[in-house]
């Protein structure tokens, strides 16, 4: 096949690709918001056939000619369709190397893993989940051995979810922020109780919280004609394209914080969609390049600009607008400090700013263990109250609120914990080196987040996939990743909050 | 190709179609509700890669000789299959008998009509459209000659859109309701303004109007399990299968009833929806069966049901229970009165349940004359203006909110809007029979929906496809249709509502 005739046909199976990907996406999101329950029975098969559709597209031996012809010219392709080629090259190769019953059998045991994890959690029974995880590290170490033999198989996994990713450098990051956090975590728990929360709690009629929501949505310039904003329990975001990106929110009456921080965090996953290049337009590279690039733009905006002292100042005035009884007896700092409360806590999603990495480094911990076989199944929970007791000094009463609270590691998902505590500690960094060139606090305290937004445009957010995670961050810090700006950024933050 | 062997590729097709007629449901669903503005952007490539990929899957040869060999054999299969073969048949009839390049070009034509009609109406000039719809006429000829010569050419596009419907019946229907509604009107108006409807304005806030909904719902016996309530400008229904059904509603502070009446018309159309039968489902005659029957369920919810003295009585507690204030000066008999003013106006959509058949009536007429080219498109605005005057008695003062108020001709659907009274006037004769089963306004007042519902569903719902609707209605009332069932409704009504 000559390379003119496989850029041809490559462009074709993508434009086919990226159609099948928008109706995955838009089946999903609405499944998530608007579908009646029962719609699950009808979107099952309509799932299955078009799986079966896009299988078929890319799972034949011309697209395999055609990927290897591109491959093999790489060097002389543009970078746009070079990155896509590499993309695709990649994501086949586990179709490839898999025999197409073993796939088929992970596929069905995925599916009645997570069936089992909700009956498992709902009766607190790690019992009836654990034959299911001992079936899935074995298949992921089988993909590993096939895919890359003689590397480590929890390696190879979590250079699956993040390019370039190592235990080596996992355990230099997790064992600088262990050292650090955990003293000062026990410094902060011996000052006592003495940050005032009461008024969190407080009652906010849900229409005056969409009200606010639209006010943050406005200072985190989140245009509307190019991103919806939904309901749903667990926010979430997706986008099909940059002109379509939704975040989702919940709205608790007694907690006007929950829906604010997960309109935030949420909006700046949707920032970083919103604003990829437009020269991506259409390609498969259209997107966030990887999952702790996106976290960490997501906790940037939630926790170093949202929790900051200059962001309080910024929208306790809305907050007062909104909620005048509510607030009526309340000062922008104490409604600074409350937000910032540390305090260790049992469920990783409903954690604090400072403890909340110590919960992925039990998940890292584990997950590395199970993978090398240090750790049997069946001694996970127990571990795993072990560690809670030892990072956060809490007893874990149940595994409902212990090992079997998060869903990842029973569909299938070993390797993609560490990516929440890197993209927390990748925003610290970003904020020094902004710094640098702006005063990010005065920035926003004069509701000027659109200058900030532009900064993160021009190094992170346009080049898409075209840059590896590595390569951002280097891209915007002008170094490779360094987690003394994360402890440095936690421990000062929380020296000032409690007057260590 | 021997029958098995057609049966099998039959299915596979059949399959995937669905899977398809599935996508482009929620895609279109998502985009009237969710989805934010600029998600045209990228709809309209997907919606043009999944068109291509549909026509690919239908429009070939293996396809046509699975078609055909089927309907060789059409006696001999299961009634189920037979409907669902003959369906398919029939929409393949024009693909093939219409050259690729004209059809092309006709669907480059209405996509570009659709476009002039908003900027048409947006500036109320009639000139812009009048070349496109003297283009689209003269193409749905041509389709009227192609696939059925000697046919004339408005009978053919009448069938197209109701099976077994011609200008000789619609004639005598509408000849019928003329001559009775029209002096009726007249004798209402002569009346002069004697009902009142003051308090039908009055601000009810929208989330109490949102638990109406939910009442109103209850009242249908719409499981919100298999259907979902959204919300968008102009309410609608859709269904991608039985068990996910979706209706939307709108909601204005200053009419209370605008919402309560369009769940109630939603409602109607989606209890055809689920109550299709079992055996039904996975096929692809799990629908309703056309249009006019489509509008015969929901107008008789809305109107036949739902503006019943009966209902009044049964909602209006609920009505003062949600807006005590609002309602305090209001009795069950001023309301019921209140939702049945008849009083003739310039939009369709708007109109009472006894002036609309008219504003039908003068579609029908223009748009019989267009095709058999009596009269010029030219010419369309002025009879327009004259007909409403003379059916009506009102002046229209533009095309805005004339001859414009439609999108339907310049979407290329001449011939559809009979479908709309013909409902009206189904409604009223299903009425009648089932009156000589049980009595309809006792189980009303006594909130026993579910009695009329099942009557429905063992003499309608259930069939889908498998009845043509000559079929439905004389399954359901045991004869033909006869609109005087219709007339005496309407007459009998108005008659004790104005004291005639």
């Amino acid at each position: 096949m000559d390379i003119q005739k496989a850029k041809e046909l490559f462009n074709e199976t993508k434009r086919i690709s990226l159609a099948y990907s928008h109706v995955f996406g838009v089946l999903s999101y609405d499944n998530e918001t608007a579908a009646p329950k029962n719609s699950y029975m009808g979107l099952a098969s309509t799932n299955e056939v078009l799986s079966e559709l896009d299988y078929k597209l890319k799972v034949n031996e011309q697209n395999f000619e055609v990927i290897d012809t591109l491959m093999a010219h790489k060097d002389e392709l543009d970078p746009i369709l070079r990155r896509e080629v590499e993309e695709d090259a990649h994501s086949l190769e586990q179709m490839r190397k898999i025999p197409m019953d073993e796939y088929t059998a992970y596929m069905v045991l995925m599916s009645e893993a997570h069936t089992a994890w909700v009956e498992a959690k709902l009766n607190n029974d790690f019992g009836k989940i654990a034959p299911y995880l001992e079936k899935i590290i074995a298949f992921n170490k089988r993909v590993a051995e096939l895919c890359a033999p003689g590397m480590d198989a929890y390696n190879y996994w979590l250079n699956e979810f993040e390019q370039g990713l190592s235990t080596e450098k996992l355990d230099a990051f997790f064992g600088r922020i262990r050292s650090a956090l955990v003293p000062l975590i026990k410094k902060i728990s011996e000052k006592g109780d003495v940050i005032r929360t009461d008024f969190l709690g407080r009652i906010c009629p849900i229409e005056q919280q969409k009200k606010l929501s639209e006010a943050v949505m406005d200072i985190m310039h989140l245009d509307r004609d190019d991103c919806s904003i939904g309901e749903t329990e667990h926010p979430f975001t997706t986008h099909f394209n940059k002109h379509d990106v939704r975040i989702t929110t919940h709205y608790h009456e007694d907690s006007v914080v929950s829906n604010m921080y997960s309109v935030i965090h949420e909006g700046g996953h949707a920032l970083y969609e919103l604003h990829t290049g437009d020269d991506l337009i259409g390609t498969s590279i259209a997107s966030g390049t990887s999952m702790s690039i996106h976290e960490s733009q997501s906790r940037f905006f939630e926790n170093i600009i949202g929790r900051s002292r200059a962001f309080c100042e910024l929208i306790f005035p809305k907050i007062r607008e909104f909620f005048p009884e509510q607030f009526k007896d309340v000062t922008a700092n104490e409604f600074y400090l409350a937000v910032n409360k540390a305090e260790p806590s049992l469920i990783r999603t409903e954690a604090d700013e400072l403890t909340y990495s110590l919960h992925i480094m039990v998940r890292y911990e584990l997950e590395k263990r199970m993978m090398s076989g240090e750790i049997a199944v069946r001694d996970v929970p127990g571990e795993w109250n072990r560690l809670y007791k030892e990072y956060l000094g809490i007893d874990v009463p149940d595994d409902r609120r212990g090992v079997l609270q998060d869903m990842h590691w029973f569909g299938g998902m070993i390797g993609y914990f560490p990516s929440y505590a890197l993209g927390s500690a990748y925003g610290a960094q970003i904020l020094h080196h902004m710094n640098k060139e702006m005063d990010t606090g005065a920035l926003v305290r004069e509701n000027k987040l659109d200058v900030i937004i532009a900064w993160l445009t021009e190094k992170i957010y346009k080049y898409g996939m075209l840059l590896r995670p590595e390569e951002v961050l280097k891209n915007a810090c002008g170094e490779d990743f360094d987690p003394d700006y994360y402890v440095n950024y936690l421990t000062e933050k929380m020296t000032e909050i409690y007057d260590l």
